[in-house]
């Protein structure tokens, strides 16, 4: 996607082919920072530090990491030690360790010669297919939004909402949720987002508004308390999020706060969709809300915020008390009776055990 | 209620009899400065530049105000004079206009010599029919605390969620949402709150923390999307909020963000109450949602936070990309069929006609 008058993904290799070049997101949206990583530690710190973040941007990295570390130390211990290194720096990140497997499975079979180079390719293809997965998202996603904006009067746009950020900085191009968007609006559709601010780490304000601000999509900044009084004035046409875990039911765990506008879509009639590619599928969980365990952060997200302030310096504020006693959820469970559909890089589908095994039926019967 | 060991209100007379006390609340919860003002330009200054707000403690103030101002100058000039100007601080704060309104009547047909000293008793007089009001619409929500404690297992806390700050700041004493909860504590009901951050104005991470920590009453400050997530794993046993205004059929416009709530809390089976004095009870409207014109605020509260330092001064800090585009609804609408019951001075109804009705009878009439 665009970023002024260039073009972008969240990763990229350097002119030299020895190195990958990432954005700095924890600098975004004050500073645009482009990072050149040129071996394992690097790699690791990247993602660690979240410089990187977003299921399948880390996964990228992590498969790029292993290629420059193959250039330090090709042999079986260095793939070894690359793989354990990479591994430890989010550990329960999915993506990270689908794309490790991946890399050490392929690479492992060649004399170590060849490793560095195969990995090299392999990294570049597992980027060019997270791009391809995005795009069909979107062009799925895309239909729904045009069949919004062939009955709203000549125009007016279609106003979509998100929440948090599973934009192009999540993922290597086009994001998910936002792939229908950029799509409807690079055909020359009116699109308007608006864009949950997502605290408390502010994704929605800092990472999608940048995104969309810098691609030319219009977009308006609002609290994550506003969505439903949105929604009661007609002023939303269709939501659309990401997912971080979707279960074999239809349930979607994304960030803290998606189950709330999915509650204010339902009570409003306003379609509420669910943008993912099948890898966030997890067939082993049907009952999101019973099963999935809701990782807790640190309450300092919560207690302070992070921002530029007014002298022109990225600082902390704290907003409540000292010692406020402090809860921090980070993510919720949207039941898939709220959602209207899933869409998909196969299509979409009714957020149910049936509407998935239908547009995969190869993985749905290898869980049953 | 207490800041550490002492017992407060939000305003009070000073010792001189001359002069009264106010907390200067856009310094909290980072300090706490006690202001003394002397005089209708103080009194003017402390509404209009926010130092105090909450509709009864405006409504407060400004009968203080007067009383100030007619020490000054007690002619028929210098009531007509108070009355503008203390009215011109915030000319849609309907308390501000009925307390002035109240004391203008009361005090008008007196010769001026006895002005300055009618006004100050009747200031204290509408401060202390708010406080005693507010007390009693906290006997009247204790009685729901109790039931509630009565059947959870010895030890557990009663788990109350709470939006915005509808607490003893925001009035003269006690708070609306917050009384039956203090008055639960003081009587030794293990109570717990989860308090909403309540953006974009931080309310409920900035007071209604700083209020209920100081009291000494457990609560758990979590952002405003968490509630859902809450409520979902029977972490909330009872939500009680404030209103702002209240429509005749029940209708609640509270702080943007209740809305939400009252759907998880209708999702869950969680009981959904609003606490309020009647004099909210707007009985000229009927259906809030679309009759309520909702108040849009500047845009820098949501792209800006204000906050503590770390290097301990109070700063303001962007959270989003410079231009960014920006709503700021202030309030939203619970419809009342959402709403488990309304929490008055005369006792718990029914958020409908008929339930405001049967209580106040002698005010539905009126409207009819």
């Amino acid at each position: 996607m665009r970023i002024g008058d260039r073009d972008f993904r969240s990763i990229w290799p350097g002119g030299d082919g020895e190195s990958v070049r990432i954005i700095d997101q924890t600098k975004l949206p004050h500073a645009l920072e482009i990072v050149s990583l040129s071996g394992l530690d690097d790699a690791a710190k990247a993602i660690a530090d979240m410089w990187v973040r977003g299921a399948p941007l880390i996964g990228a990295t992590a498969a790029y990491g292993m290629a420059l570390a193959l250039r330090q130390d090709p042999s079986d211990a260095g793939l070894g030690h690359a793989y354990e290194r990479l591994h430890a720096t989010r550990p329960t990140a999915i993506n990270l360790r689908w794309a490790l497997d991946r890399v050490r499975l392929a690479i492992g079979r060649l004399p170590p010669r060849e490793r560095a180079q195969a990995a090299w390719h392999l990294a570049a293809e597992i980027c060019d297919e997270d791009a391809a997965t995005n795009r069909q998202i979107g062009e799925n996603g895309l239909a729904l939004i045009e069949a919004i904006a062939r009955q709203k009067p000549a125009g007016e746009p279609v106003n979509v909402l998100t929440h948090c950020n599973a934009g192009w900085l999540a993922t290597v191009d086009w994001g998910t949720a936002t792939a229908p968007i950029y799509l409807a609006h690079d055909k020359g559709i009116a699109v308007h987002v608006y864009v949950d601010e997502t605290r408390p780490r502010n994704q929605g304000a800092g990472l999608t508004a940048f995104e969309l601000g810098n691609h030319g999509v219009p977009h308006t900044l609002v609290v994550d308390n506003a969505g439903g009084h949105l929604m009661q004035h007609g002023m939303v046409d269709l939501c659309i999020v990401g997912s971080d875990r979707t279960t074999a039911q239809g349930d979607v765990c994304n960030k803290i706060g998606t189950y709330l506008k999915a509650l204010a879509a339902r009570d409003n009639g306003v379609p509420f969709y669910a943008a993912l590619p099948v890898s966030t599928v997890d067939w082993t969980v049907r009952d999101g809300v019973a099963e999935i365990p809701i990782e807790q952060r640190g309450g300092e997200e919560v207690s302070h915020v992070v921002g530029m302030s007014d002298r022109g310096v990225v600082e902390r504020v704290r907003i409540a008390p000292e010692r406020t006693p402090v809860a921090n959820y980070a993510f919720d469970v949207t039941p898939a009776r709220l959602v209207s559909g899933l869409i998909t890089e196969r299509g979409v589908c009714e957020a149910s055990e049936a509407g998935l095994a239908a547009l995969f039926p190869e993985l749905a019967r290898k869980r049953a």
